[in-house]
């Protein structure tokens, strides 16, 4: 059985601010590349599980870190009615960025037939607001995604799977929002891994989808000579939404880390390669699940009014956010 | 005698648009430190020759280039109307950007009661309208002193004349406006000499000031291994534009390199230095002078008409503007 469902594990709230946990329980769903609906990568999803249809959020995870290790965030934003599809894109050994970002279209390509065959009885994708988002290193793959850079080369042997079929996605409408979570583009602004998405033009990034940025204030320090910054100045957040059109909205998150928004266990591991916040990461992941919340509803067919509180009141989130900027033409 | 006035070398015209000459005819004036003015630094001052009263502008020049190989640049700003002041900072062996800054300070402080004696008859500097700008590393020496980063520690020796005089220069608001042209804060974002003003995060410029940007589209480009970028990305003209608060406005001159708004000889002169555009270098003067002087129009009591203009249609100007962002608030 290559689907494994998970138990329930967000307890609902009644309180349907995007900071806390929302109205619907949900389920964690583990699909691995054997099961019959043939995704290119082994999967992690998280779904609600009441009978209903949900816009998507493709999450693409950091470099070399689990696609399960931000369970409880994704169950956070899966609670208020989205289902969130993280692929696996590596096991030990990592890929370059331009294969990561193949699988990730190949995923989004996989999205329409495969993932109502691996929900809930009666949980549908509403494949029309699909969105993207991605931490880290997998926050330059969303937005890779996102302006058609697949970069792919056209292979000279036949198509076997769904693996091998060559992905033509140039066609970035197919996402109705991206977020970056922190996205790195490199070491430094004169050693970035192809693609090359970064151009040092404000506003130069060639889509039209709106855009959100979450910037980490501790990203861009270093832990010492052998542990530089894990988002370090000129290839992370800052530059990303520089070169982001409007609407394009930023938070920084500015007492927290880079890796802070992981689940606990993973957080405190990964506290000795990136430098974290002195706060309780709880807050982070609240304050994270529920900005990507308030920005998916804006663009996904719900309310501009999370989006729109959080940027006039930025107090009212968990943790400091300064700056928040949204521009919005 | 210490001041020099050089003959008036611009024609005026009777078009009256920025990016032709403007209908003041200009005087080239070079004032020594022996001059009776006392001022800090040896300066070329450009300004009307008809009486009345003009905004001034405090110009910077770049590492290691002429506080003059920017003349017809300059005569083409004080034609439409305002009196360029360009400090000297120092002669072949260049001085810390620090020890620039504060001499920058002090010829601030020099203006009010030195500008007039050193100006054609009846020509005041209107003091209540002052502006700033600075080429290369000079815009980020005028970015700094608008920011009030001074860092003068103090010294133990008595102050002897107005150079040693201890300025504090922290009221930003004595500039009306400041303007970087293709300004540089150092090699990349891990090496930038103090003063840091960079700090990577949208809009943190701690300044109320309206900001103009110009940023040269072959500023990021090697000329070779031994001759790197000479406005490299991460401490270009996109980060200090992306880190300013509104109202911030944005020009590319796409085809044109760092140098290419210097005098034709030392423009000539620093291809090989810094990459070079292929087009006339007067229309890349004619631009750069056009779109200062409507950032100041704006800005020094004037109409802001001619920003708008260009805002609203890049292609008037003699050169491709791509982008062109205005954010006014």
């Amino acid at each position: 059985m290559a689907v494994l469902e998970a138990k329930i594990v967000v307890s609902p709230s009644s309180d349907d601010g995007v900071f806390e946990t929302g109205k619907f329980e949900v389920t964690m769903i583990t699909v691995g590349t054997s099961d019959v609906s043939r995704p290119p990568v082994e999967l992690f999803i998280v779904a609600p599980c009441e009978k209903g249809t949900y816009p998507p959020l493709l999450f693409c995870h950091g470099f070399m870190l689990g696609n399960n290790w931000y369970s409880d965030l994704l169950c956070h934003i899966a609670s208020h009615g989205y289902i969130v599809v993280a692929p696996k894109f590596y096991g030990i050994i990592p890929i370059s960025i331009t294969e990561e970002v193949r699988r990730a279209a190949q995923v989004t390509e996989w999205l329409p037939a495969g993932l109502p065959l691996v929900l809930p009885e009666k949980v549908n994708p509403d494949m029309d607001n699909l969105a993207l988002a991605g931490h880290s290193r997998g926050g330059k793959t969303a937005f890779a995604l996102s302006l058609g850079r697949t970069e792919q080369k056209p292979r000279k042997k036949k198509a076997r799977s769904v693996r091998d079929v060559v992905v033509d996605v140039t066609q970035p409408s197919k996402f109705k929002a991206v977020i970056g979570v922190d996205p790195v583009a490199g070491s430094s602004p004169s050693n970035r891994p192809p693609p090359q998405i970064l151009e040092y033009i404000p506003r130069c990034f060639n889509m039209s989808i709106p855009v959100a940025v979450i910037g980490t204030g501790y990203g861009n320090q270093s832990l010492g000579v052998l542990r530089p910054p894990c988002a370090p100045d000129g290839v992370n957040h800052s530059e990303f939404f520089n070169e982001s059109k409007p609407p394009a909205s930023y938070f920084l998150a500015k007492d927290y880390g880079h890796c802070d928004m992981l689940d606990e266990w993973y957080a405190n591991m990964m506290s000795y390669m990136c430098k974290s916040g002195t706060g309780p990461r709880d807050l982070m992941r609240k304050s994270v699940g529920g900005i990507v919340v308030a920005v998916l509803k804006s663009y996904l067919g719900g309310s501009e009014d999370d989006l729109n509180a959080i940027v006039d009141h930025p107090a009212t989130a968990p943790i400091t956010l300064d700056p928040v900027i949204y521009v919005k033409e």
